[in-house]
């Protein structure tokens, strides 16, 4: 990994051509050291998305295609896909693209004889995983537009934009959501900076995309969280624009905790929010987002200690919270569509309430 | 510093009998350790405020205050006073308590006979952190007085509150601001939890306000700061307090950064959003808030690099961020008056739009 001006290059993810095997990024690791992970079994895969060494609704669904393909190479009869399908399912409960890809592999899988059952789900993984670069790379189009818009009325300067959490390549299998119109328009030439939330706890926005944007050269700032409605309150951000965990068909958009504060003060300063999500993310079963939606609760460890590297370059995980103090830790919050100015799909850009008509 | 159920024991500012020499709680090594520092010159007195030995409003008013004192020990002319209440007023740029202290130990020197003035200057600091103690116990009888009728609504389970940053008896010379009314209230026998925002980036409440309510005994979560919208939402907290740095008489609330999130969000989610602080703090000369205070900006380090204990028991500072990302980091915003709901001052609770008529 080298510095390249192309992010099309960045990809957390990518298979054997032996389809016996495919590697990922393990994420836990990153600013710190680069390490690659060989996944062979389902198992590993589980793993992986337990723990976090893969994140991000897209990457998560695309390692659960890939995992759901590695059972069934094992064993490809109904009852142990079958228990693999829930397994996989189960191992995040908010993002409904890891429930979607499952389900994809498995319907790929009815009618198919076993003994060509693990070939099929294989090929099926590859093309969810290709389908979501394609994607991205649309949605990176038609959120550039959007980019190219703003900018167009102060062309004096750059185009301000914050975003929260990583919704960058290294939450999808290539170009990222949120990022992916920051990539095409600074490809461009538009001139742009970026204001990255740290994202506590587990500062997915300090360590990875800080680290995507520094990789491709785009200018940019981290921040910690509270600092956004600042930043605003005195014009030093253009547009907003997060990923999504989930969509619910009412434009309600569940995200990393903490989006909800930031649509909050983009509404209160006049300024534009925007989800970046392929159409895969968008739910149509969800009635009621903030009923309907399961929050994930994460281990309080993940406030009461963090990962840094020490003076002398040692990475070292120091606990911050007194020990007789209880932590919580939900992960996601929704967004309610009121705040929610453009969810912008691989099909273009809608204002939330239209996604009934254009998806539902 | 053993457990104990009265919050009034705790000051972290005590004066030596002889005049010579003040001490406080070094809050930089806290939670993980309990040192304290004896100061006996100006210069350590501008270093503590400084380098956050000492912060709150409240105490490094009275910091600033002694230190102008031993200034009048050392020389009491008026060229050296003249430089020390400067270079004393320069330590920190937000908080108005810090020249208003300043101020008033110059004010009672007028008149007095440089041999006379070391004991004039002490003994006026000794004042202002007493009156400051006095002044604090109040806002906790007003401020307990609101829990109580928003607890009455719901008698069934425990008053919920959030507070951002630390502003106990940390803050200030004793009891605290926005803790005073906590700790009143839990005296009094008020079923109460706290949510604790972590505060990032100098975690002043997962390292100080949880050290204090576990010391205290008040029943506490620790949460990231992206936490609160989505706990507001789910109608897990009945009431929002927070101290502040400086509030304007008009009733906009300049406090650590973030706090705006949290009023936004108390606003969105019709929760009630007070300030505590004494009226030493209401600031008479500013137009716009938004304009006329000054944000202090911050080393980008106190973002990047973070203190913890690691699994050894050792204190270390580890870094979070890649070593080729910039970082930014200031350090208060300011919440409009709209969107708070009562200032609580020694004097009372009123509304923001009353404070004028109160105070001005």
């Amino acid at each position: 990994m080298t510095p390249t001006t192309d992010p099309s290059t960045l990809r957390p993810l990518w298979p054997d051509s032996d389809a016996r095997r495919f590697h990922v990024v393990d994420q836990t690791l990153l600013p710190h050291s680069f390490v690659t992970v060989a996944i062979d079994t389902p198992e590993l895969a589980a793993h992986a998305i337990r723990t976090m060494q893969v994140r991000g609704a897209p990457l998560i669904g695309a390692t659960a295609a890939y995992g759901l393909a590695l059972a069934a190479r094992r064993d490809a009869g109904d009852g142990h896909l079958g228990d693999w399908v829930r397994e996989l399912k189960s191992t995040r409960p908010t993002a409904v693209k890891l429930a979607w890809a499952v389900d994809r592999v498995a319907t790929a899988l009815v009618g198919i004889a076993p003994p060509n059952r693990a070939a099929t789900a294989w090929a099926e993984a590859g093309r969810i995983a290709d389908e979501d670069v394609a994607a991205n790379e649309a949605i990176g189009d038609h959120g550039a537009a959007l980019l190219r818009d703003i900018h167009a009325g102060h062309p004096e300067r750059p185009l301000q934009v914050l975003t929260h959490c990583n919704a960058g390549a290294l939450a999808t299998v290539g170009w990222g959501t949120a990022l992916a119109p920051v990539y095409r328009a600074h490809a461009a030439g538009l001139p742009i900076h970026v204001w990255v939330d740290e994202t506590r706890p587990r500062n997915q926005g300090a360590s990875l995309t800080a680290w995507e944007l520094a990789h491709f050269g785009v200018p940019h700032t981290v921040v910690v969280d509270n600092a956004g409605g600042h930043l605003m309150q005195h014009g030093r951000v253009d547009v907003v624009i997060v990923g999504a965990d989930r969509v619910s068909v009412q434009g309600d958009v569940c995200n990393k905790i903490g989006t909800y504060l930031k649509a909050l003060a983009a509404a209160d300063n006049g300024i534009p929010f925007y989800a970046a999500v392929p159409s895969s993310t968008i739910d149509r079963t969800v009635a009621n987002a903030f009923a309907d939606i399961p929050i994930e609760e994460r281990s309080g460890d993940e406030v009461a200690w963090i990962r840094g590297r020490d003076s002398d370059g040692r990475v070292r995980d120091v606990r911050l919270i007194p020990d007789g103090s209880p932590v919580a830790n939900p992960a996601f919050d929704v967004t309610p569509a009121r705040l929610v100015t453009r969810i912008v799909t691989e099909r273009g850009a809608c204002a939330p309430g239209e996604l009934r008509r254009l998806f539902g």
